[in-house]
């Protein structure tokens, strides 16, 4: 009965139910309005993300979401022969995947809200540490991803929104606005803390709110209990064809 | 192509996505394994919950969950003649209410895991600060709910388990156990703190691998992105069908 909104992308929306998670909030928020559904794999770059694009999200389908996420490209901007080369995915891919996936989406409901997010910014302070934490000595000694690299990357996913006239959440300008970003919002120098995942949070339901998808604005699946009457509480659920 | 665990109950069960919440922690730990779909409704009693039972597991349906929480009486077990008096459900009807509830669930799908969860107990003098937070002198003098009242709906519920040969969650003693939870677990007398949530998510997921629904022996939906060939990436996926 209720319309579902889809989280598709990789660990930070894999890891989104987590402990002050953008996920549990979106579900919280949405309680009795909309379904949350997450799609997040840890690892996958956009490359590797066409490959699960027509299983979560068949062409016709009688239940499609009426809005999704897309949130990838903390993967493919691993930079090229460090250590986590493997997920490299050149820019101008990146942008082609996107765009594949806007598409299939577009094709199987030209209806549904799509929001692009871009990846985060990188501390690469931050990943040095974490790297040094794993592997100690043997950690690798130049970051795997950079700040830089991250945000042409971001750039590009707002550019191809703008293209394909989606809307998108730019996290990497977004987060870097306020002082101490590095450990405030991320983790590991990538992954969200509770407040970074509030930053997701807050922007994307600004950005549904602006699409028309706003929590408040649309009808709960069932009677609140204060419409209940005690005395005869078959009736409001007979009003409404229950 | 994931099986559901769909969590039915009141606001304790609606709130489960808020800020360490036991939904959200659920979901979270089966990531990719299975989905966890909300269907809290605050001020529910089990006697309104008979009215949504049809709707949310409907007879015949194509998918239906692999298991359900059932987690009512906090509200059955408000006192008669006090301020919450329109939710109080007497104790046989709410037996009644839960063998119903279960029963419909094993016609649905006589495979379903269907684990019921009992109240929580009740901080009185908490309720009793929560009322005088938000009406003042006009509060009540005399809690609308005590804690040995939850206590025999938690019995109940316990006993409708074991009569049905369903699992159960004694949420009412597992709390007691534990010095201080009037405060550790409750926020206003009644709902969960952080804490609280964490005892029950830890009690449903103890209770979920002993009937063998454990998301550590569950299939992930696709490949661990280890499992990728960066050279050949299509390989795992045509591997398994995908």
């Amino acid at each position: 009965m209720r319309p579902e909104i889809v989280l598709f992308g990789d660990s930070i929306t894999e890891q989104s139910f987590r402990y002050g998670g953008w996920g549990a909030s979106l579900t919280d928020a949405y309680s009795r309005k909309a379904d949350i559904v997450v799609r997040g794999y840890g690892g996958y770059t956009t490359r590797w993300a066409l490959f699960l694009l027509h299983h979560i999200f068949p062409v016709g389908s009688a239940s499609l979401p009426v809005a999704a996420t897309i949130f990838f490209g903390a993967n493919d901007a691993a930079l090229p022969g460090r250590t986590s080369a493997s997920q490299h995915v050149p820019i101008e891919e990146y942008k082609e995947n996107l765009r594949k996936i806007v598409h299939h989406l577009k094709e199987c409901c030209p209806t549904m809200l799509i929001v692009l997010i871009t990846p985060p910014p990188i501390d690469e302070e931050g990943r040095l540490e974490f790297a040094k934490s794993i592997y100690g000595e043997k950690a690798m000694k130049l970051p795997e991803r950079t700040n830089e690299v991250a945000g042409n990357y971001a750039n590009e996913c707002v550019n191809v929104a703008k293209e394909l006239g989606v809307p998108s959440v730019n996290l990497w300008s977004k987060m870097q606005e306020t002082q101490g970003w590095q450990k405030k919002f991320l983790s590991d120098g990538l992954h969200l803390t509770p407040d970074g995942n509030k930053v997701v949070y807050e922007e994307v339901v600004k950005t549904f709110n602006g699409a028309g998808l706003s929590a408040p604005e649309m009808p709960s699946d069932f009677p609140h209990h204060s419409e209940i009457d005690p005395q005869n509480p078959r009736k409001v659920f007979q009003q409404r064809g229950l």
